[in-house]
């Protein structure tokens, strides 16, 4: 029989990822955590809704987190309201937030200290491939913890058991850290390449079978920048977010990270100026000039 | 009929482009211009030896160069032996060394005042693409040059005429500043994942599949760093060369390059350590350290 699922969080993640758990036939519960009128889409789709996390809890086998930060994290989990007041002993929560692995690890002692499973389990892909349920999933955890969340996992994509509790975000964040700064080696290149007058479709179509291919170029430019828009995608406060907790793991290790510490500079400067809940590719704000002539007068 | 080619710079690439020539049935000429070794070699795949540059052109339609900067391709073009004191009139050069575009069509002006043809024709792809034929190959240049060349070009990879001369170079500076990011982001988010305890073989999988997916990553870093080599490959100091040449581009044009400039103060510390021979993966023996254990007594 399939697992009682309760799911918090239904941001532009957890609400497509509560849809690909209904189309695979768990039940699921869920309450308000934010977002009022993604439970009410969701009711339709006969999710129970709970008064709150511990209600979430108390009605489930298995919970699910999908939330901003570790702070969010944190307060679902333990805060007044939180799932360790409702939650019977054995219940296997698994955070798919991305966090610092250090916070992952810190909740997952204390809530085995209560008797309670903790797999952390942060997904790339973002919300199509939430809404197709075919998520990259970077797992964290226990072997039977993971073998017992592994059909709720698979019902949301594809995971992938990495190593002990807080591997799944290490994983996760060297991820972000990458992102990070092969958005910024397209666009500081391509606004190059177009000051020279170049086309970047043409160039993004080249360098596809050249030693620069990425899927950013290929596949996340042609629906922002390239297409003139930086709405949806995923938000460059949120990156920053996670930049912070790469630079902050990599702090306590004593590892340098120069490149990553200049990019969430930069990321933080666009935030700065007010383009935080664009998708982060508006950094090629930052380098397209508003005198955007083709520069061949300065050419030989 | 197949055109008589000249070529000039026998190096890792261009000895395996020669090859490719002649396995398409292209007559070659060519001369020692710093690899008598290769000349041997290529003797024995039918190549026609001349004496110097001059000779070669003389002997040649299409003069192809692959030569390391702008420099070697100045001496090449005009020096005291140079082409220009051999070849015919209306005898078409391509450029298939990685050069600053400004320097590309500096080339042509002077070339086409004495009446030669210039196309600009930089590769990607490195020696193992070299040898199977199959390099990406970004062309500039007039309609008609192109055109004339292309069935070289073609025995050697794949062309794509992307604009007028220096639009090659361009967007071939564009996929060197674009690695050079692209590497560093890989190196600086892997090396903390490994400190962190990660299998960086299962690392490289499961983000073939997330959102960092890249080329320097899934196929270069396995030959490579990862194999415990950073032999072959491509040289951290002609890395540099390349970036050093987008930089000036950028400065001519005010284009800011932050994270560009960084990776190649970065590369160029690692070159003043004694490294610029080595494939550019080693700027991961900047983060490596000595003590490699996994540093998970730092963590809850």
């Amino acid at each position: 029989m399939d697992a009682r699922v309760g799911f918090i969080g239904l941001g532009r993640m957890g609400e497509p990822m509560v849809r690909s758990l209904r189309r695979a036939g768990f039940p699921v519960t869920s309450c308000v955590h934010r977002n009022r009128a993604a439970m009410e889409r969701l009711r339709e789709h006969g999710v129970v809704e709970a008064a709150d996390s511990a209600a979430v809890a108390s009605a489930s086998e298995i919970v699910v987190i999908c939330v901003p930060d570790a702070p969010q994290v944190e307060e679902v989990l333990f805060g007044e309201r939180g799932i360790v007041h409702g939650a019977k002993p054995q219940t296997t929560i698994v955070d798919m937030s991305t966090i610092s692995p250090i916070a992952s690890r810190n909740f997952a002692k204390r809530l085995e200290a209560a008797a309670f499973h903790f797999v952390d389990a942060p997904v790339s892909g973002g919300p199509a491939r939430a809404a197709d349920g075919t998520l990259t999933i970077m797992v964290g955890g226990a072997a039977e913890d993971v073998a017992r969340v592994e059909p709720v996992l698979r019902a949301m994509g594809t995971p992938t058991h990495l190593g002990p509790v807080g591997m799944g975000e290490t994983v996760k964040l060297a991820n972000q850290a990458i992102i990070a700064g092969v958005m910024l080696a397209n666009i500081e290149a391509l606004v190059l390449a177009k000051r020279l007058g170049a086309n970047l479709d043409a160039v993004r179509k080249v360098l596809a079978t050249a030693t620069a291919s990425n899927y950013l170029l290929e596949q996340w430019l042609p629906k922002t920048w390239f297409a003139g828009t930086f709405e949806g995608g995923f938000s460059l406060d949120l990156l920053r977010k996670d930049l912070a907790a790469a630079l902050d793991a990599a702090r306590v290790l004593g590892h340098p990270m120069p490149a990553t510490g200049l990019a969430y500079q930069l990321y933080t400067t666009r935030s700065a100026e007010g383009d935080g809940a664009l998708d982060y590719s508006a950094i090629a704000k930052a380098y397209e000039r508003n005198d955007t002539e083709v520069v061949t007068r300065h050419l030989p």
